[in-house]
């Protein structure tokens, strides 16, 4: 059987209780990218018409139509349900197509680089003497400075050049922040026991399983082999009750040793830990995302911003994610680092006059209509996507083009990245628009950037929570008379009903929006009575007519208060990590021995490797006067000491991605002026340079002040024996 | 009352259980800092005679003598103890009265520094607008940048130019890991209930505050104070017994409300979760240090350094600890950035030839021998120190010498630095020497910089645990005979006898030192048996003749193979960051209301300010090219559009510390060539520079390629109106 991978989530998506009242939940098991069925009778592999793919985009295009017709004919939800079933099997069925057709074009064995992060402690599991931990890896010295150095990009990149808020927020998370933001009540996987060894199993998974065995039977008819995958196809959508009824439709069992396994039940992915010595008092966890570190202080970032819109917040650190089963490497993992920014904005001007710099941009965008269609993704320019509505806005648009800029310049190929628009099943009802920066890799296109418009949603829910107005102003050019609605509490009634847990309400009813109290109006003229939930306490309470009054006034504003929408570009550096090193590892192709990443200089471990020709100490004054200079000019390198041949260690050096090589070879002391061997790692040509120029020449190559092409002009080639790169003399 | 502090340890003190087994245990409450006794009747300060410092001095240096000549005499342990005690006690005495006299040099005003803090965002407590959470903060704009900019020159510093291995370990660690380092018995405070609220109390706070008040007391006689004070003194070294006693004599109360506490036990300060689904499966913590994440590490980055000793693995992350009553501001908190190094050596080789670069430093030393005597920290040269052994080697005291580099590089006061020698009773055993770079601020001398010598307990630790070998190796100069020893284990009897536990029993025996042996041998022989206890598995098992016998034999060596020592340089970069404040902040003498904080460039949030004297639109095309040129050079800066006058302007960037400000005016576009002003904080002097110029110049004396005076000497001086700096035109 083949790999099969579930791309975990990075953006959170909304299922909305009602219009005006958004809860999140963490979109399970989305199976974004999958290998091809098995080898079985099946309509996308087994007949060889069927690898046409025009074929198959014909038939995804045709539901696409159907599913449109009917909901202009406003059919029934069983109908629609129905045809997006359908539509949705269809796409899996030309998506697996295109893979397999694809397949041969990939030019990385995954093996082979896992040998090279492996063997040079790029990253490796953590506590492997202890015998490892599942989705917990540990970054060495190369992994580190990598990451370090993709970091540092992300912030010139985002931060200094938009010149964003940065700030550095707890990992320690009080329950009740985490109550409104609604992780405490839905950031679950659903999970299985294995009743006789009480194995953890993540029902999704297990179910996936199953069935493709059952797939994979010899006896597995096509309509068994349809509904089975059908089932698979619709894994996102299972709530507790249908994975249950499924488990015990197909009788689900432990693929490993046959036992029976629980029913399926929802286990919260936040690694829970109390906060100070009682537990009872403090109940805390891990962040499972950074933002909310953002929202919360929203208010202060205002003030620092000087009560101006928009401006955007940015944070790096660490989030944490206890997954039932992590696998995939760095794919999949209990604690990472994000990398998010929350650019707050008025709802009502969505739009930036920066989008000029990037709308000649051509990108891969991989529309919700091109998906419907059956389309491919297809290069759009930037300007064209937005123009047409393609994209909501501009300010969204203006992301778009600077997650691209920035994935481009830390070392991804443009031609394995594509930007994957949400479908309108898929994305929250707060989202006016949601876009996934997708990166091509052996394991399929994996998610590594969000870029979703989050509407007002988080910084409501804390307010509600706290009952401190979480809003922006904005002067209004002339004064403006407007009615407003209250809710106005009967304190005494509700006081002597609710006694100590009356001050929720109150504080809950002050942070009401229009729209909440529009349904609050409604609920009580339709049922004499309003459900209040408050989050914060866990309770409802029954608010009748006598309890609360809605009053309306006329009231004239100098001023528009507003909660502001928020645009988030969220990256998993992990993820663009992994992808990256996919995208620049290569094998020379007269030597599959031969390998090495071809990282950009600014994202490179080290900039420049040193290796001497032999351990004279005549050496030692050059190696000084060089690991000086560089040191002075900031330029990170790496002194190979050991005792292999020259060959050996330029290939140690270019594995782990080192742009430049100094080589000090016997000219360097026996020949006036001293001089030194510079090699470029992809070309491997080698220059001749001057022992006190070769810093400066370094660092101007990695700091892009100058070229490679330069360097080769303006100093003498350098060529040693034949084969001067597996065995310099 | 006056304010009291308990420094917290950073680094870890051991109480060795035999010469060779060593586990370590938190320090607690190590009281190294305290204001002077409360205004009673007491020896320091209410005799006048008593603030003579010489006076106190001299009694110190008397008790020294005594205890010194009682260690000679082989006195017996209880003399010694109490002859400790009183030392301790008339050094307190000493401490206080320096630190009162010193006081009036504080030329800094905390509650105004704090102000600055809190107003523009530093930092905050953190989730504050659900009331907050003691022991955790969060990093605003400035804040943030401040402490990005002190770990990248830290960066520079120490991993740069010494080529030490940077990692990027995982904060979640699974419970043998921390079982066998020691924390999970030992990384413990004491903690006592009020019995009627529940309320978690320090013990030895509670004891404190409650023996302080005792002194308070209008008829507390002196000698009553005197035996007070000594306990206070004496608190760290009391175990629960003794602090239950205690509790008991002195009727310790709730000093808030009066009522009963309970009796003190042990708090672990890790912070427990499980990792992954099964509560049961895998217990782990937060980590309380990172270390650990480098010793696990160890054999993989010895491989990456091709096996060569020595050489340094560093780490900056995020360390946990579940203090039971957080404070302080930043100094104690529950979530903190830590930067560590561990530096892998010979045992028999600690030695450097680079301490040749830092030898002529002259440092304030506060050796044992001064602390003993009575003495005051003084002026060394670290040559000075490690040839006359003040310094055990010369490897800790160029590290020491390295650390005092980088603190006076990102902004501390130098005269408000010092070396701290541990007394000899509150260093570890397994350490040869320990000194803390401790800075003065308005709570005292905190410790910031733990820089230990920590042998290979570690190491050989992890070793025990997993089994695994944590040894270096070297090449012999000739083949060596050498007798081995072993402990070889009757494994059909230990079998039999311990079933399934009796491997943890056979990779134990496999990894023991030659000292281990000697103490097992010695065991068997005097008792028959060894009783031993594996920290893994939590048992004791009685290991008699028949089940394990020493072996000895020759054997030829060609290499040598060895537990590596490590001496470890510990930096609390919250505690550094907030000293750093502390020394930079200052008040302009002729306002106030004028504050700035000094910081060094490379230290400063933003490299620059832009203030324009209008919004008038002319200025436009001026100010999109300076961002940019500023942006190309990658300075950061911070343009402020806010509506108030320059001065308020020039105000709000010297409080966060930008050191220069450029200010666009009249002439900027009304004269050729265009031109802006150019501010320094410290002086307020400005010049005037063309706009093309300005960004180069700025991104100059950033990077420390010129300073202030060049520029005053090459461009011309600009003076506005008379208060320019408070209002320019």
């Amino acid at each position: 059987m083949r790999w099969l991978l579930n791309t975990a989530r990075l953006v959170r998506i909304t299922s909305a209780e009602s219009v005006c009242k958004k809860t999140f939940i963490r979109n399970k098991n989305k199976v974004r990218i999958m290998s091809a069925p098995p080898n079985t009778a099946t309509p996308s592999t087994s007949d060889p018409n069927s690898l046409d793919l025009d074929k198959l985009r014909l038939s995804v295009s045709e539901q696409g139509d159907i599913l449109r017709s009917l909901k202009e004919q406003n059919a029934s939800v069983d109908e629609v349900k129905k045809a997006t079933t359908e539509l949705k099997l269809r796409k899996k069925a030309l998506e697996d197509a295109k893979f397999e057709a694809n397949k041969g074009n990939w030019d990385i064995d995954r093996k082979k680089l896992e040998d090279v992060v492996k063997r040079r402690f790029i990253y490796s599991q953590a506590f492997s003497i202890y015998g490892g931990v599942a989705g917990l890896y540990d970054f060495g010295p190369v992994g580190c400075a990598i990451k370090s150095n993709i970091l540092n990009e992300w912030k010139s990149h985002f931060i200094l050049e938009e010149s964003m808020l940065e700030v550095e927020t707890s990992m320690l998370t009080p329950e009740p922040v985490l109550k409104n933001s609604g992780h405490v009540d839905r950031f679950a996987d659903f999970m299985a026991k294995d009743v006789n060894t009480g194995e953890c199993l993540r029902a999704d998974h297990l179910l996936k399983a199953h069935l493709t065995s059952l797939c994979e039977a010899d006896d597995c008819h096509f309509d068994k082999y349809k509904e089975y995958q059908s089932v698979i196809t619709q894994m996102d959508n299972y709530g507790q009750q249908e994975l249950t009824e499924l488990f015990k439709k197909y009788q689900v069992k432990n693929p490993r040793n046959g036992n029976a396994v629980s029913d399926p039940v929802p286990f919260n992915l936040m690694f829970a830990t109390p906060i100070g010595p009682s537990a009872a008092n403090t109940p805390g966890f891990l962040r499972p995302e950074t933002a909310q570190g953002i929202f919360v202080n929203f208010k202060k970032l205002l003030d620092f911003n000087n009560g101006k819109l928009p401006f955007a917040a940015a944070q790096i650190g660490s989030s944490f994610r206890n997954e039932i089963s992590p696998r995939a490497g760095l794919l999949r993992v209990r604690e990472f680092t994000m990398a998010e920014i929350e650019h707050f904005i008025d709802p009502n001007e969505k739009t930036t006059p920066k989008f000029e710099k990037v709308k000649d941009l051509e990108l891969t965008l991989f529309s919700k209509g091109q998906q419907m269609s059956g389309g491919s993704a297809v290069p759009v320019k930037l300007g064209d996507a937005v123009e047409s509505g393609m994209i909501a806005n501009n300010v969204l648009g203006y992301f778009i083009g600077r997650i691209y800029l920035f994935l481009v310049k830390i070392g991804a190929d443009p031609s394995k990245i594509r930007f994957r628009q949400h479908m309108d099943n898929e994305m929250a009802h707060y989202a006016c628009d949601c876009w996934d920066a997708e990166m091509n890799t052996t394991y399929g296109w994996i998610e590594c950037v969000g870029c979703a418009d989050r509407s007002c949603y988080d910084l409501t829910q804390h307010s509600k929570g706290t009952g401190i107005k979480m809003v922006a102003e904005k002067d209004l050019p002339a004064p403006v008379q407007k009615q407003i609605v209250e809710v106005v509490p009967n304190k005494g009634a509700l006081g002597k009903q609710f006694k100590g847990e009356a001050k929720a309400i109150f504080t809950y009813l002050e942070a009401l929006s229009d729209c909440d109290i529009k349904e609050i109006e409604q609920s009580l003229e339709q049922n004499g009575v309003y459900e209040l939930k408050i989050a914060a306490t866990d309770q409802t309470y029954q608010l009748t007519k006598d309890l609360i009054t809605i009053e309306k006034k006329m009231k004239t504003f100098h001023i528009d208060e507003f909660t502001p929408s928020v645009i988030e570009p969220s990256f998993g550096i992990g993820r663009i990590m992994y992808a990256v090193l996919e995208h620049v590892f290569k094998i020379r192709p007269e030597d599959d021995q031969k390998r090495y990443l071809s990282l950009p200089a600014s994202v490179a471990p080290y900039k420049c490797s040193i290796i001497c020709i032999s351990a004279k100490p005549e050496f030692d004054p050059f190696l000084d006067q060089i690991f000086t200079s560089l040191r002075r000019l900031n330029v990170s390198f790496k002194f190979d000491s050991g005792k292999t041949g020259i060959g050996r260690k330029y290939a140690r050096t270019d594995e782990i991605g080192i742009p430049f090589g100094i080589t000090l070879d016997m000219d360097t002391f026996g020949v006036k002026p001293h001089s030194v061997t510079l090699r470029e790692r992809d070309s491997t040509k080698q220059v001749r340079i001057n022992v006190e120029e070769v810093a400066q020449v370094v660092s101007d190559l990695s700091m892009q002040n100058c070229t490679w092409q330069d360097v080769l002009q303006k100093f003498p080639a350098f060529s040693a024996s034949a084969d001067s790169d597996s065995e310099q003399k």
